[in-house]
């Protein structure tokens, strides 16, 4: 398509004679918006003073440093334009995601040009004043960063790591049936696995209880410094990749601006009436096949309007506009005059006043109030965010008579309050469970007894629980259920992502950007909150008996542990009233990523539902009952835990030494909220010195037992008094396909060999410990052989209960 | 496609009408050997006594813990069967990529059958002893996984995490052009991002310098508990999709196995000869056009020839199908009887002779010597592998008359380096360089001039660069990059993989799984070491000047560190010649992953090389030129520091220390391997107290400026008898689109903040000490200032240059 890459004159004049939708009055007000857009962003890049060019550049009216992204601006300069045209023409509810969001001019340009920014940021007035700022604050110290970013009115998507438009823009769109989002997908970002999978969405969007997304993949055809692999397509095999993941695709294609105005809009009102006829046949006529989205497919020279060579050298049109077309502007006079030249292409005299505001005929296209893009409410959720419905815990709680003798699926009996929730929010269809094909296997289906799985393709009679408009979405990729999720709850919703344990790390780099997003947003008083981001991370490191080592890996935990403190909080309930309270908690914060890490296999109730509470309450206690301290004095060891399976070996530990070492003074402490553990001036949850000395001791030894990395407790609780006497247990790497108890074995964690930490580590202990410790060494020999000969644990282990 | 889910009879007899390139023996014995492979992997799931049904099935026979994935595997038994027949026919140098590898027995069964299983492990005979220890070792404790691992000859593949077979498999065939690489796609793994992604591979596939890969797409239509996307769409759509991703599908659908051997057969000859028409039009015609390469959809019933019904309800053909579909068959006589009667079906006497031996009709298909899928050197890649040739460093160094004078960007200097190894190889072509899109912008160019950038879709005349048979690989995915590079090093190559330090997060999973393949084989004495892989981490968190906080996370380097130190290895080299030093040594290192993190900005170069190889040798020490210790004793305080831009604010700390407080005995110590920090019982390269308490001291203040976040020097030597002096700065989330400068002012790394950290932690210092501390506050109070005005740093840090 050699057209596509060949450089227009900037700025031209449309054509009259163009064929299209648009009335010459139209077309020359939309291009004047356009051409005031790509001012605006050039200008941002550039410049620091001098914005209306009233008198010839100079050096000193230059930036000391460019930054900025020019190559993709003018094309989502062009779709904002558009969007302004069909957003007041069919007064419509409408979002953009901005997929190439590293092209913050254009975003920025025309939320100064809707006002929108304006109103925010009131120092940055719609006047030439304004305009100043609005260019010296791009990419400067103190300034707006140089992507499209919380900063942004109208943004809910972060442009700096591509791959997640597509899934951001679904995820907006679930359960909001009025709302078209339009999503912007560069060709670069094209490229990527998660935006490869994310084209498959329409398998899951309802055109009943969901709104319309409509994908503008933009071909301009480069990256940072190569072709990018679409734009390089026959036009046959696009179509072909397209159709095949469900759209009807609509080609624009071309260089010279009147032209493509003209098939721009002929396409947007072709693509918005498909949608309304699909909506209206699903909705009114009761029509159930799946439908064929329309897109448009915008195929336009990357840096279009820009330079067309530099010192010597094809720019527009090539990967050399990628970022800063000229480099050189305030030593190299050539480079200088060819950016006014630029900058006057755009006729700014035409376009602002004197004042510096833009002229009527510039505005016409906006629309009015929220239903700016600028201004959508859906772009900052927490103005729509209500509080969620949860029911009463009584009804979910396990009754727990005798500690440590029955046991409960914990994350089944989570699936009773989520599914409760489900119910509570069945008309208003404000809250999701997303997750890769685990609902079921992480033991939460009772959700299917209030809502079903979301699916829009074939099914089948054996099919189960799947439906239109279910609430539950299952797709085999952690970046789709991530990425719909993270839509979801910045439109202002709520939602649970449940996954294995290890394969939360597929998301590790959404899930950075996503605390980002959550860091800045909390800093800007207009961004009202959001509900948080909630993990349960189940089938967890302990439990991978079918699956083994691959399926092996708690480090999620410290991933998040190094994020902001103010957005993280890792949890790890270690029963099932405690996962009760815990996800109670969750499911009504804002503003944070919370991770919860829990059983789904049958292990020991604990704590009734009250004592769960207080415990989850504080985050951190001891456990008396479990203990055998007398209070009189300190005692003589801490055995601590965190996570399920540590405090079952901790507990039988205990009671090991009960019935061993009984003169010893024992206390258990158990922890849920791992911040805690961390000084109080390095979280909000950190616990001062006071209480860390009075729960852990400040010269007895602790040995912890802890769920992950035990390396991790100590980087914690480095600071503390304590922290010489502090020994770690916990997964060291030792993953395979074994038995639950030979997997705590293999990494030490286990109950035997955490009382010969305790005999190792206590000063003073008589023969008798010595005599103890062999026993427990010897329990763990015959482990080895017993393990191998029958495939199963000790007797011993297996039916252990506890008995204090 | 009902007809695709209706279960089939199991084991039926061929029926001899079914047309097709296979005559009736040769159809008989194919069966035979698809029947056997099926047995032996219900025997696996299954059994640990009784393994030829000698008599009756009773419960004893039965494994105490039934763990296994039955339903992938027949449909792998299938295409395992007919590859050997194609392999022995046109004595084809192949390998096999197993994505629904979690399927293991099927893969197990098949390498029993081929021999190579008892050839790498003697005690698993291929008679009924060995027949039976296969069965019982199969995910039992002590025994083998239940994936396809690296126990599993044959494999370079790990079915565990999914969405990573095509990768891996276009990896395998690159630069390998008499090899053809099978690789089973599941429908579950198909709706991944990577995997989604990867089908975009045959834009970089070149029929001349590398071999085919021979996609089959296995539709068995459901994931755990789900349909898949995939096997629901309409046939044409499917068909859009494959040929939209550049690929030619043939079609093989059925339930009925002779019919279906009978397709597969004709599909894989097609495929195959197909392969040959593009390579000899490619290769000898010299045909230039991009081809559309062939595939294969196999559409079966998951879990094919398994019970049609447990317990009322359909399993065969359905999500029941996916793990173990006879799940009490220990104390549930009907699921006792339901398995004798399954296992029967398959009528092992007609496969195994009385000794367990399998019959030669079984056996017909199977291929010879190093042909047979199981005995692959492909897939134990240390067996082919060769030394890289790298250059003498001398020709890349850069000199360095005065320290901390003189710039360079380190990156281009290693470059240089790589440029050299690239030529040296251009013949052997077992050298890559991966990355998304930013070789250029790292500073690697140099490379060009030795190799191209690979790529077979359309060029223009602007383009450069790009060609086919390049041996640098540009994509926009993390996931390609690593996935490619991960297939190119276990078969036998060299590789380097350049990123932006943030978005490494992206393949945090991939990197996991890696490290779990290179630690399980490191254990294995039959798998030969393979290359390490590498990454350049360059672009990282502190010049982010372009793209600011969501470009900034330097927390690659503790995702790594949590992984088992035998195979990991953190660089962080201060300049341009530790750079060339470090990465010399790790291109000729074995089964590890080395991370380097290096700058690619302008900076100063501070050792020779001889000095760098030196400094580099040891990993961590003095710099004695920069410190102000006379040798009589301890000095008062350390400045350590790790990374370049630490090393350079920590320099300038040092050269301000010297100006001001010239009493002070300064030490300054550079560490660039960060694993020394460790204790030497905690990884390889950890020092020894002795070592370590002689580099910081015991009991004087080290000041630790860290590249990144600061707990993890902490983590790192929380067991050293001076850890409670040690005061670590680092980067602590304040990121933002500013100057560098401001960078590490935001985060308390800054010269004028280490100083101040210097007077505050050292004892004793007087008053004039007091005033430098004020006079440094001042500085930084200047620099706020400073910056928003002027959008540049302050001129005494733009200008400063070592004066030591």
């Amino acid at each position: 398509m050699p057209d596509a890459h060949a450089p227009a004159a900037a700025g031209t004049v449309p054509a009259p004679s163009a064929q299209g939708p648009l009335g010459a009055d139209e077309l020359r007000a939309l291009d004047a918006h356009w051409r005031a857009a790509n001012y605006l962003a050039v200008g941002q890049i550039y410049l620091m003073a001098n914005p209306l060019l009233a008198e010839p550049l100079r050096p000193e009216h230059i930036k000391p440093r460019l930054l900025g992204h020019w190559g993709t601006s003018p094309g989502l300069n062009l779709v904002h334009t558009h969007l302004n045209r069909v957003i007041k023409a069919r007064d419509l509810d409408a979002l953009c995601i901005w997929g190439p969001g590293h092209g913050g001019p254009a975003v920025v340009a025309n939320s100064w040009l809707d006002g929108t920014f304006s109103e925010i940021y009131p120092d940055v007035s719609r006047d030439a004043a304004g305009m100043a700022r609005l260019f010296r604050q791009f990419s400067f110290p103190g300034g707006i960063p140089s992507h499209v970013a919380p900063q942004v009115p109208g943004s809910i998507h972060e442009g700096g790591e591509l791959g997640y438009s597509l899934t951001h823009a679904y995820g907006a769109a679930f359960d909001n049936p009025e709302l078209v989002v339009a999503c912007v997908v560069g060709d670069g970002e094209a490229e990527t696995g998660p935006l490869a999978a994310s084209w498959h969405s329409t398998k899951f969007l309802d055109p009943v209880h969901d709104g319309a997304v409509l994908p503008v993949l933009h071909l301009n055809g480069y990256k940072i410094a190569n072709p990018t692999v679409l734009a390089r397509l026959p036009r046959e095999e696009l179509d072909h990749l397209l159709r095949g993941v469900g759209h009807e695709p609509v080609h624009v294609t071309g260089d010279d601006a009147a032209a493509v105005h003209q098939e721009f809009a002929a396409a947007m009102d072709h693509c918005l009436d498909r949608i309304s006829d699909i909506q209206r046949r699903a909705r009114v006529d009761g029509a159930t096949g799946r439908p064929r989205w329309p897109m448009i497919v915008l195929r336009t020279p990357k840096g279009w309007t820009g330079p067309r060579e530099v010192d010597g050298k094809p720019v527009e049109g090539t990967w050399r506009s990628h970022q800063v077309p000229l480099a050189g502007v305030r030593d190299n006079p050539e480079h200088l005059r060819q950016l006014e030249d630029w900058l006057r292409s755009y006729r700014p005299a035409e376009l602002f006043g004197g004042d510096g505001r833009p002229r009527p005929e510039v505005l016409a296209c906006v629309p009015g109030g929220t239903r700016r893009l600028g201004a959508s409410p859906h772009a900052n959720g927490g103005l729509l965010l209500r509080d969620l419905p949860t029911p009463p815990l009584e009804r979910h709680a396990v009754e727990v008579d005798k500690r440590g003798s029955a046991v409960h699926e914990p994350t089944r009996v989570l699936g009773g309050l989520l599914a409760a929730v489900m119910e509570a929010t069945a008309e208003r269809r404000d809250f999701r469970v997303v997750g890769p094909d685990e609902t079921e296997s992480n033991r939460l289906g009772a959700l299917y007894g209030a809502t079903s799985k979301a699916w829009e393709a074939e099914t089948l009679d054996t099919d189960e629980h799947l439906a239109r408009g279910g609430r539950v979405m299952e797709v085999l990729s952690e970046h789709l259920c991530q990425g719909w999720l993270e839509g979801y709850l910045l439109t202002g919703r709520h939602g649970l992502f449940s996954s294995y344990e290890a394969f939360a790390h597929i998301v590790d780099s959404m899930v950075n950007q996503h605390l980002k997003w959550l860091r800045t947003a909390r800093r800007l008083p207009w961004r009202r909150p959001i509900a948080s981001l909630n993990y349960l991370l189940t089938s967890h490191v302990w439990r991978q008996d079918h699956n083994g080592f691959s399926h092996q890996d708690p480090g999620f935990v410290d991933h998040v542990l190094n994020k902001s403190p103010e957005c993280v909080r890792v949890y790890l309930p270690p029963d099932a009233n405690t996962l009760l309270s815990v996800a109670e908690h969750v499911l009504h914060t804002r503003d944070y990523v919370n991770v919860i890490v829990a059983g789904k296999q049958p292990s020991f109730d604990w704590l009734t539902l009250d004592e769960a509470r207080a415990h989850c309450a504080r985050g951190v206690g001891t456990w008396e009952w479990a203990g055998t301290e007398d209070g009189s004095r300190d005692p003589d060891v801490v055995l601590a835990c965190a996570g399920d399976v540590p405090t079952l070996e901790t507990l039988a530990a205990a009671d090991l030494l009960r019935r061993h070492l009984p003169e010893l003074a024992v206390r258990v402490v158990n922890v849920v909220d791992m911040a805690r553990l961390l000084p109080a001036g390095e979280h909000p949850h950190g616990m001062p010195d006071s209480e860390y000395d009075a729960l852990f001791t400040r010269d007895k030894p602790v040995i912890f037992a802890y769920h992950g990395y035990p390396w991790l407790i100590h980087r914690l609780g480095y600071r503390r008094a304590g922290h010489r006497n502090l020994h770690v247990r916990g997964y060291k790497e030792e993953g395979t396909t074994t038995t639950p108890f030979d997997m705590v074995v293999r990494n030490d964690l286990d109950r035997y060999r955490l009382v010969m930490d305790v005999v190792d580590r206590v000063p003073g202990l008589g023969v008798r410990a010595v005599a103890v410790r062999q026993a427990m060494a010897d329990v763990r020999t015959r482990h080895h052989a017993w393990i191998r000969e029958h495939g199963v644990d000790l007797p011993e282990v297996a039916d252990w209960t506890w008995s204090g």
